[in-house]
C-alpha cells in the first residue's frame, strides 16, 4: 500500500465520522476497501463488522482491531478533509486506526503465503460511548474464529510520529460508575431532630469516599475516584428526604477494583446508618481494564524496532486512567495495545480537542507495525 | 362580645383563607366589622389595615396586632365551616388571631371612656410569606400612632384551651438565609488534579458549617442552622465547576446572630481557598428575633390570670425556632406575644397541620386577655 | 442570728477550705455550730453530715443543704480571711452556702415551736469532684428522714447581693462521659493500604461526633458535646493501631440524654466498621440533670420576695451546662434549686476565680431565704 | 572471586551488623579486605568509605554504592552465621550490598588493565536512619572522584535469585515529613464557645489532608500522604489550647512534591482560621526522589542479560514509596539502581523480616552485575 493511497483513505474516513454505532458511512467505505482486497466481512452487532484473512495453512489466529467511532465535536483544523458533518469530528483518530488496519489488512493479504494460520479483522463501532466490542463478541465473532493473540494500536500525539509507546502491563483503566441515593425523614430546616438531613449525611458520605483511594490503593497503583452530581432539596429551610449522588471510580487491577468497590459500598451503607438514614447504592460496569501480556508488548517493540529503527519505542509505565473497550477482546488472548506517535513535537492540540491533527506520517508506520507483529505472532515469536 | 358572636365571625374568616397579599375577602371582613364599631381603619402596605380606638384623653399607646393569612394547605377537617378555597387552609389559627383582636375592638371600643391613651389595632397580611409587618410600617403605620407597648396572640394546640404560655424574654427566632456557590475548574472525572473539584469542596465546607453551633453558640442559647439544598454536577464522569448550596440559620440574641454569620462567612471563603477554589456566600435577612420584654410578660400573665382563673399562665422557657414577624413592631416599642392555648388535651393536630382544629373556646380567652393587658397597660400597670 | 455572727463563721470556713472529701477542719466547725445549738448531727458516708431539727409535732420533712468542699485554686484576693491553705480555696462560694444553712439551722432551730414536721439538714462533701451526695444517700441518710421537698442555694455572683434567680425547670445539665477506642492493623505510613489508618478513622469519627449535637437536639433545648483528649502514633511514618480519644456530653433532659448516647455510640461503632476497623466505646455517668419543680419554684420566689422586696427574684430561663449533684436529692423529693446574687454590680469575679469574692450582704439573705423557704413548704405552701 | 568466598564474606558481615552509623566492624572487614585487594579506602564523614581503583588511562568515571547498615531487629533465621548481635539484624540485605561491591571491587581490580576511566567504590553508612550519602558528599568525597555514572543494586526477594528488576524511570519516592500544631483558646468542654476546640479542628484538617492525593496528584502517579500521630488534651472534660500532629508524605516527581506541599501548607493554615485558631506547620526534607536515567537503565538490563541470561530481566513499572538516599548520588550522575532477585519462589520473608534470608546465589549475580554495567559504561555503551 503506497503511503498516498493510506492517506488519502484516511482522509475519506475522517470527512464522514459518525457517532456511537451510528456509522453507515465508514462501514460502507470499510466492506468496500475489504471487498476490493476480496475479503468478505461479516456484520456483528450494530455496525460491527469481522473478517478473516485465511493463511497457507493451519495455524494460530491473531485478532487485529480498529474502532471506528467518531465525537460530538465541532472540527477546527480548517483542513480541506475535515469532517462534512456539523459537530461531529474523529477528534479521536479512529479515522486513522480504521486506515491502518485496512492496510494492514491489505499488506497481510497480499502476503497470506507467507504465513500459517489467520487474521481476524475487527472493526467496531462505539468505542467512545456503551461499547462496540462486547456486542460483536456476544454476537459471535469468535465463532468466526477464535483469537490466540490480539493486538490495536491508539493515537498518541505526546509521542513524535514515526515512534510508538508500549506498556508491558497495566495500559488503561477499568471504568465502573456507581449512583448512590440517601433517603431518610425530611424535616423543617428549624427542627432538624425531627428528621435525618440527608443532606448532612450526604455530604459526609462523599468526603469519606474521596478519602478512600488514599488509603486503601497501594500508593504506587494508578487509581481514582470521583463524585460528579450531587443533588439534593429545593428549599433553603426544608430538610429534603433524599439526596442522590453518583461517579465513578477507576482501577487497573481487578482486586483493587473490587476491594475499592467493596469499601465504596461499606461507605455509603453504614454512614447514612449512623443518623438513622439508609444509604443505596447501585453500581454499572465499564469497561474491564486493559492489560498488556508482558511478552506480547515485548513482540510489539521488537516489531516496531525493526520497522521504525533503533530508538522508535518507548516503554510506558504509568497507565492512563482513559478506557479502552478493546480490553474484552484481552479477556479472550493475550496481547498487546500500543500508541502510535501522531506527534509533530511542537503545538500538537491533545486528543478529544476540535483541533486534532495527526502527523499523516504516522499512517505508514502503523500499517507496518500492526502488519509485522501479526505475522511475528503468527510466525511464533511469542510462546506461552 | 357574645361567645356566639365571636364563633361566628371566626368560622366566617375561616371559609375563605387567601395566602400572603391575597387576603380581599379577609380584609373585608375585617374592615366592615371594624365599620360597624364605628373605627375607621386604613390601608398600609398591601392588605395591612391599622385602626385606632382613641380613649377619653391623652395617653399611652398600645399597639394590639392580629396576622390574617393562610396556608397552601387542603383542609381536611371536614367541619362544615371549612375552607371554600381549594387547597388554601387557616391551619396557623390566623382566623382566631383576626377573630380575637377583632372582638377586643368590640370590647375595648365599647369602654373607650374608661381609659386615657389610644389603641392602635393593627391586622397584617403575609406573616407565613415575605413578612407583612415591615412594609405596613414602611408606609406610615406609625404615623397614625406610635406605639408605646405592643401585644400579640398567636395559636397553641400544645396549651389547653382557657389558659396561655408566655416567654419571659426570647420567644421566636430571628431567621437568617444564605446562598453560597463554590466556583472552581471542571475537570473530567478521571482527572481531578486538573480541575478544583467543587464537589468534595462543597461537602466538606457544609459539613463544616454543620459543626459550628455546636462550636460557637453558648450550648444552652437556642440555635439553628440547616443546609437545604445542595446541588452540582450533570454527569458521573465529569468534575463540575460549580456546586450551589443554601440553607439558613436562626439564633436568638443578635450577639450570636452575628458571630454565626461571620463563622459562616469565614467557612465558606476559606475552606474553598484551600484547593484553589472560589466560595462566595450571600446572606438575606429574614424576620428579627422576637423577645417579650420580661415586664410586659408579667403584664400578660397578670391579666390572664384575672381573667382565666389561677394555674391557667404557663411560663415558657425554651424558645420556638420558629419566627413571627411581630417581632419589628417589638423593634419600636417594648411588648409581648403571647400563646393562647387552642387544646382539648387529646388528639390535638399541630399547626400547619391539614386537621388543625383549635377548641373555639379559646376564642373568648384571647379576646377577653388581649383587652386586658390593652388596659392593664394604657391604665399604667407597665412602668419603665 | 446577727449579720456580724454570719459573717464570721463564713470567714472561719473561708480559710480552712478542704478539697473533696478531705474537709476535716470544715467538719468540725459545722459539728461544732449544730452542737451549739443543739443539734446532734451524724455522719453519713466521708465526710457528710446530716441532722434533725423537730418541730412541734407530726408534718412533712423538708431537706436542706449545703455542700462544703473548695477547689485547688491559690487565692488572690488578698483578704485578712483568706485562705490558709496552700493552693486550696473556696472560690465556688461553698462557704457561703454552708455559713447560710448553719445560719438558717439557727434561726429554723429557734422557732421549731412554729412548725410541724422537720427540717433535715444535709452537708454534703465532694461536690467539685466525684460526688458526695449519692454516698450519703447510700449510706441511710434518708432513714434519718425521709424528705418531702428539698431546698439548695448556689452563689451567683452575676446578680446582684440581695437578690435570687430561680429557674422554673431544668437548672443544670447531665454529665455523661466518654472513652472511646479504635483499633485496627498498624502500617508503614508509605503503605496506608496495609492498614486501617485509625487517625484517619478518629478524625471522621470525632467530626462526625461534633456535627451530632446541631442535628439530633431540639435546637431550644441546651446540650454540648465535646471530645476533650486525642491521641494516637509515636513516629510520623508509622501508622498506628489504636486511636484513642475522649470527651463528655451534657443534657437537659432524659430522652435527649438517652438518645445523643445511643447516636453516640452508634457514629463510634459504625464510622470504623467502614474501613475495617473497631471502635470501642464506654460511657461513664456523672451527675444526673437538676430540674426545679415548677412549683416549688414559685414557693421559693415567692419567700424571697417576702424576704429581699420586691424586684429581687429573676426567673432564670437558659439553663446552665453545669452540673451538680444537689440532683440526687431532687429524684426523691421536688425541690428547687436556686442561686444566691453575690454581685457588687461591677468587676464582680467570676465562680473558679482565684479572686472570686462574694459581697458578705448576701449571706443574711442566703440564711432567710433559707429558712422561711423551709417553712412554708412545712407550712404547707406548696401541694401536689 | 569464588562463590565460595562470597559466601563467606557475606556471612562474616551477617554475623556483626551495626546501626546508622556505628559499623566499626563492618567497615574494619571492608576497609581489610580492599587493603587486601590492594586499594586504598579512605574515610567520609563518620563510618563512610571511598575508594578508587583506577583503570588503564584517562576516562570518565563510574560510582558503585553499597549500603552497609542493619535494623534494630531481633534475628529469627537460625542461621549458624546469624547475628551475633542482640537485637541487631542484617534484614535489609545491606551485607549482600556490601559483599557484592566487595566482590565488584575485586573483579574490576583485576581488569584495571582492560579498561579506562576510574571506579569509585562507595561504602556508605546509615541509609536506614538519618542518611549517610549526603554526609560523604559534603565530606568531600567527589574530590576523590567526581563520578559521570552511578549504580548500586537492592535485595528484592520478590524476584527470584538470578535475576533482577530494573525501572526506567522513577523507582523510589522522594521522603518529606511535617510538623503541625494548632493554638487557640483552650475552654471547658461544656462552654466550646469560650474556645477555639482545636481538637475539632485538627480533626478536621487532617481529614482534608488525607483527601488531598486524591484530588491533586495525577491518578496515575504515585504518592501518598499519612499522619502517624496526633495528640491534644489530658482531661475529657477539658478542650486544650494545642493540638499537634505529624506525618508524611512521598512523592516521585518534583512538581507533585512542591504543588502537594503547597496545597498541604495551605490546608494547615486555612481551616484554623475559619473559627479563630491558629496553624502552624513546619516541613523536614528526606531524601529526595530515587529516579533511574532509562539509558542507565537500559544498560544495566543489557548487561544483567549478558550475565544472567535472556528472562533474567524484569522492567519494573511501579515506583515503590520506600526511599533510598543513593538519589544523593544521582544528584550528580545519571544513573541506575536496580533491584537484586533474592528469592528462592516459596516462603520468602520480605525485607526487614526477622526471617529475611537470601539465596545466597543472588551474591555471584550481583558481583558480575554490579561489574559488567561499570565496565559497560566506562566501555561507552552510554551516551548522552
Amino acid at each position: 500500500m503506497g503511503n498516498d493511497e493510506i492517506i488519502a483513505l484516511r482522509r475519506r474516513l475522517h470527512a464522514i465520522p459518525g457517532l456511537g454505532f451510528d456509522l453507515d458511512e465508514t462501514v460502507k467505505i470499510v466492506e468496500e476497501y475489504l471487498g476490493g482486497l476480496g475479503i468478505a466481512g461479516r456484520t456483528f452487532g450494530r455496525s460491527g463488522i469481522g473478517a478473516v484473512i485465511e493463511g497457507r495453512g493451519p495455524g494460530r489466529t491473531v485478532l487485529l482491531r480498529a474502532d471506528m467511532d467518531g465525537l460530538p465535536i465541532e472540527e477546527e483544523t480548517g483542513h480541506p478533509w475535515k469532517s462534512e458533518k456539523p459537530g461531529v469530528m474523529h477528534a479521536c483518530g479512529h479515522d486513522v486506526h480504521t486506515a491502518c488496519l485496512l492496510g494492514a489488512a491489505k499488506k497481510l493479504s497480499a502476503s497470506r503465503g507467507d504465513f500459517a494460520g489467520r487474521v481476524l479483522l475487527v472493526f467496531q463501532p462505539a468505542e467512545e460511548t456503551t461499547g462496540g466490542a462486547l456486542p460483536m463478541i456476544e454476537d459471535g465473532l469468535f465463532e468466526m474464529a477464535s483469537p490466540d493473540g490480539a493486538f490495536a494500536l491508539h493515537c498518541d500525539p505526546s509521542i513524535r510520529s514515526g515512534a510508538v509507546g508500549v506498556h508491558r502491563g497495566p495500559a488503561r483503566a477499568a471504568a465502573d460508575m456507581f449512583d448512590c441515593v440517601i433517603k431518610g425523614r425530611g424535616a423543617h430546616g428549624a427542627e432538624p431532630h425531627r428528621g435525618d438531613d440527608v443532606i448532612a449525611i450526604a455530604c459526609r458520605t462523599v468526603s469519606a469516599l474521596h478519602e478512600l483511594v488514599g488509603r486503601v490503593v497501594p500508593p504506587a497503583e494508578p487509581a481514582v475516584l470521583s463524585v460528579g452530581t450531587l443533588s439534593a432539596g429545593t428549599a433553603r429551610n426544608v430538610l429534603p428526604d433524599r439526596a442522590e449522588f453518583s461517579g465513578i471510580f477507576r482501577t487497573v487491577t481487578e482486586e483493587t477494583r473490587l476491594s475499592l468497590r467493596a469499601k465504596i459500598r461499606r461507605t455509603v451503607m453504614n454512614i447514612p446508618d449512623v443518623l438513622g438514614a439508609v444509604g443505596e447504592i447501585q453500581f454499572t460496569e465499564g469497561y474491564p481494564a486493559l492489560a498488556n501480556d508482558p511478552e506480547m508488548a515485548d513482540l510489539v517493540m521488537a516489531a516496531a524496532e525493526r520497522i521504525l529503527g533503533e530508538g522508535s519505542v518507548t516503554v510506558l509505565t504509568a497507565p492512563s486512567m482513559g478506557v479502552d473497550d478493546f480490553s474484552w477482546f484481552l479477556r479472550s488472548a493475550p496481547g498487546c495495545y500500543f500508541f502510535l506517535g501522531t506527534g509533530r513535537g511542537t503545538d500538537d492540540a491533545p486528543l478529544h480537542s476540535p483541533r486534532f491533527d495527526p502527523d499523516e506520517g504516522c499512517l505508514e508506520a502503523g500499517v507496518s507495525v500492526l502488519a509485522e507483529a501479526a505475522l511475528a505472532f503468527l510466525g511464533g515469536d511469542y510462546q506461552k
